[in-house]
């Protein structure tokens, strides 16, 4: 608890590339304290996440920070004070927290952390925004059938673990894209892809030909880049759908790389889905009810990459950002 | 009638890069009786359109032809002699006929001409496939709404001008581009948009940022390439859709060229529909009805290009083909 400061990790300065530990210091503040409509909130459990990456360059909607700015950050926290009607202390919640020790809250953007049997940081990654964004667009703008083909990139990530996990529970074959033997052989074993595919070694067109001869039904891309143009000008079947999102290979670059011939998708009748999990809110409750019986089910597998104090937030995103992260990225800042 | 000769354009050898004439070479064979459950039509007016370039490169699913085939093309024809149990002598249908005087069908692909009080070459154009390509896509996966914002590329044609035109009765702006101040004033003035950019000359950018502030809610594109890139990338509105309808820019290419970066259609939340009109056979009759009405009323011009001679048929594909055509492109080849 630091003595009464509260603890943050601050923008040094913008990266330029890949965002290294030394773009980021620490900081501090004294702990604030909640005025009536509001509530205070111990950061648990910090979550790290492409799209920061993407907000650092003003490319979200969030906007861009400034150096000396707290940085980003979604967390599963505890109320520890509150004046606001809704929240009392002890409540968990998943909140925009920041990445910071406490913070101040009117409840906007809230949610109670509602994860039934499974631990409480899966609501940052499986049972969370994660979840929900591989969930909602299988189930809803994907219209995922019985008996097809998805293929999936970044897939033993948060989002691509669940996109073959959910497909394998409606019935479907799941093709996962990695970059590390560990990764696929953790996405086949554990998370039970019919097949996991490493980039960096497999040849990715031929493995795909072989294993899926008629095209991918669903293409789930969290990477853009070389796979990206592979599978939407070579691997999609007839009236396949494309989810677009997200563009791993690009947050670091200055310039938006050019995409893929779009010609293919004439022949196949494709329709591609640019992807925005946060106009899916209404699938919310859906989610949660059929992920918790899953996970309580056991067939929700995950796997997390957590490091412990705030202080391990800037060396534990450039991990992230250098794709040597293996599962959700998390901070463990207090229990 | 030349002699009994059925004339006919002949492949003589497979382009490289953009047809010319003498890829082509004029070919004949005695003309053909109808067996039973057959009939013979004679050609009236040809159709040449640039699919037909796609086809040359093996691309379309009808493969690829071979040196001393007959050229594909659709045509206007009329039947003149008939062992067919439902066409007679006289029937003016719209066929699969090929670029010859004469062609037998057991009427497979083969439907009525049926235009109304509008030209019965508008068969092949607006009131065509060309016409039920624009109506098909802006009414069915587009799902076009009053007040939207509607971008077309290669606006001048039968499909463009038909984009704009259903976009203006919808109660739409129409925004066309296109590759000259002829095509762009005709667009204008007598197709009535409310716009038409020469890409050539206009200032594309700045000029779409002008005119659509807020961005394309439909962008209809029949061209791929630059136009395609910078629509995609920089002019989409939010939910906007884009239908993928040709590709004139690269139907002459050996290799396919890069698309356009897609971390735009996540932003936008765009969905990018690959359409093909033959999947759209079921709406043809609603078609049909709309626009034979619409064409009474007045609210439908169309541009032919039409030489007359089935011989000229080479020159003026090639001349489609380096888009120095201004309308839809025709032969007439018999009365």
């Amino acid at each position: 608890m630091s003595d009464n400061i509260n603890r943050q990790v601050l923008v040094k300065k913008l990266p330029n590339g890949i965002p290294a530990e030394d773009d980021f210091e620490m900081g501090g503040s004294p702990i604030p304290d909640p005025v009536e409509g509001t509530f205070r909130a111990r950061t648990l459990v910090l979550s790290l996440d492409p799209y920061i990456r993407a907000v650092m360059s003003g490319r979200h909607f969030y906007g861009a920070p400034q150096p000396g700015d707290v940085m980003r950050g979604r967390s599963v926290a505890r109320v520890d004070a509150s004046r606001h009607p809704q929240y009392r202390e002890g409540d968990v919640v998943v909140m925009e927290s920041g990445m910071q020790d406490y913070v101040i809250s009117n409840g906007g953007d809230v949610h109670r952390a509602d994860t039934g049997t499974a631990p409480v940081s899966t609501a940052l990654g499986v049972l969370g925004m994660p979840g929900l964004t591989a969930y909602a667009a299988l189930l809803g703008p994907a219209q995922i059938k019985e008996g097809e083909t998805v293929v999936v990139s970044a897939a033993s990530g948060a989002v691509g673990s669940m996109v073959g996990q959910i497909a394998k529970i409606k019935g479907c074959r799941a093709i996962g894209i990695v970059g590390s033997d560990d990764k696929s052989a953790w996405t086949e074993t554990e998370a039970g892809f019919d097949a996991c595919l490493n980039r960096k070694t497999d040849d990715l067109h031929a493995r795909l030909t072989e294993l899926a001869s008629d095209g991918a039904d669903i293409f789930f891309d969290n990477t853009g880049g070389e796979i990206q143009g592979l599978v939407m000008t070579k691997h999609l079947a007839l009236n396949s759908r494309v989810i677009l999102s997200g563009l791993i290979t690009q947050y670091n670059l200055a310039e938006s790389p050019p995409g893929p011939n779009l010609g293919n998708l004439c022949k196949m009748r494709t329709t591609v889905f640019g992807f925005v999990v946060y106009d899916f809110e209404h699938m919310r409750a859906r989610f949660l009810t059929d992920a918790k019986r899953w996970y309580a089910e056991g067939k929700i597998k995950f796997k997390e990459d957590m490091t412990e104090g705030l202080e391990t937030a800037p060396a534990q995103f450039s991990k992230l950002m250098h794709g040597n992260n293996f599962g959700k990225t998390l901070v463990k800042v207090a229990d």
